[in-house]
């Protein structure tokens, strides 16, 4: 299976977030109400996400660090088919957010920003019910710490997937990078600016749709 | 010098949330835009909190866990005094909040749930030059294991105070648990359901700011 490609949409304004999903829709899997742009302008950017795109997954990366099934319900009630929260945070939320997906019959990912042991924490989150990690290279650490995709992350991820559990890949990555992490059996590639940065994201997103196939169904 | 008392707006619904605010205001000090009302319906919240209440601080409780000055500078533009990271997240996440809110000449607080050496974390967040810290204890943690204020959480604050920052207290804090709290030097008490939960809540913020006063002024 190729993974999906999800777009991170990670602008402040609403508007913006709509029309570049309408743009790169036909070749991505999985729209993202990005974090910032949920504390911008709103749950509500969700519940349209859906509604233009009934036929895409929408995944609101709400971050939950506390109050987990309390955010979660208000997620699924806009329509999000996924809802994030923090491997740093406690188990106690993360296990309220997976109930709460549970029950909507929807699911959480738990993203591994942060996490000094992601292999570790994603045994004790998935002793939880959670079967949906994202391994995340922090944007701050790659900007001041010139963190990038190289054969430790590689190994990690690999280390994930062997847990038996879905793994996303997010941080930095563009067209150029696919390359570098078709070596692994991933549940979704999460692209943020290697698309919504680029002077024309439809070609960008198309590129990165082609690229993906050629890479994991050759 | 009285703790300043901050009510955690943590409605869903921005309309419910001007309302209590402005039925609380003449109690408290500090107007927190909660992180699952920002996330239900965006930063405009505290725009309007701000508009409506000059003279108070408002605090935008974004818990940034990565692109911290993105989300601290969209907090600032909109009014905001102070505006939230987490401890538990990357030490670069926390620094860009930090230097977002020097340029602006206003606070960042680096919320410590979840932290297991709140100290040790505390040192280091001050390294990057914060100086404002919430200790508080998870909600979720709260109900599902009965946490609740003691003698060690209140050493946990003295240390904290010793390093010579700003510590605010926040989780299941109501009017009865404040004799708890009073041996301790705060900068903030942060108040949620112990006020916004009763059935009314002008009078519970009434007596809780009595009881600040009697108790730290004493």
């Amino acid at each position: 299976m190729a993974p999906k490609i999800q777009i991170a949409l990670d602008t402040l304004d609403g508007q913006h977030a709509l029309d570049l999903a309408r743009l790169v829709a036909p070749y991505v899997d999985i729209l993202e109400a990005g974090t910032p742009l949920l504390k911008s302008v709103g749950i509500d950017i969700v519940r349209k996400l859906k509604a233009a795109h009934p036929d895409k997954l929408v995944l609101a990366d709400l971050k939950s660090s506390d109050v987990g099934a309390y955010e979660a319900k208000m997620a699924f009630e806009a329509g999000a088919d996924i809802t994030t929260t923090l491997g740093v945070t406690t188990l106690a939320t993360i296990e309220e957010v997976q109930r709460e997906a549970d029950r909507w019959n929807r699911r959480c990912e738990v993203d591994m920003t942060g996490v000094a042991d992601p292999v570790a924490r994603a045994r004790e989150v998935k002793s939880v019910g959670v079967s949906l990690v994202l391994y995340h290279r922090s944007i701050d650490e790659e900007l001041t710490k010139g963190a990038s995709w190289n054969d430790r992350a590689c190994q990690i991820v690999n280390d994930l997937t062997a847990l038996g559990i879905d793994v996303s890949v997010a941080g930095g990555v563009d067209v150029e990078k696919l390359p570098l992490l078709c070596s692994m059996s991933l549940y979704g590639i999460v692209v943020g600016r290697g698309i919504t940065a680029q002077a024309d994201p439809a070609a960008a997103a198309l590129a990165i749709a082609r690229s993906v196939k050629e890479l994991w169904l050759a």
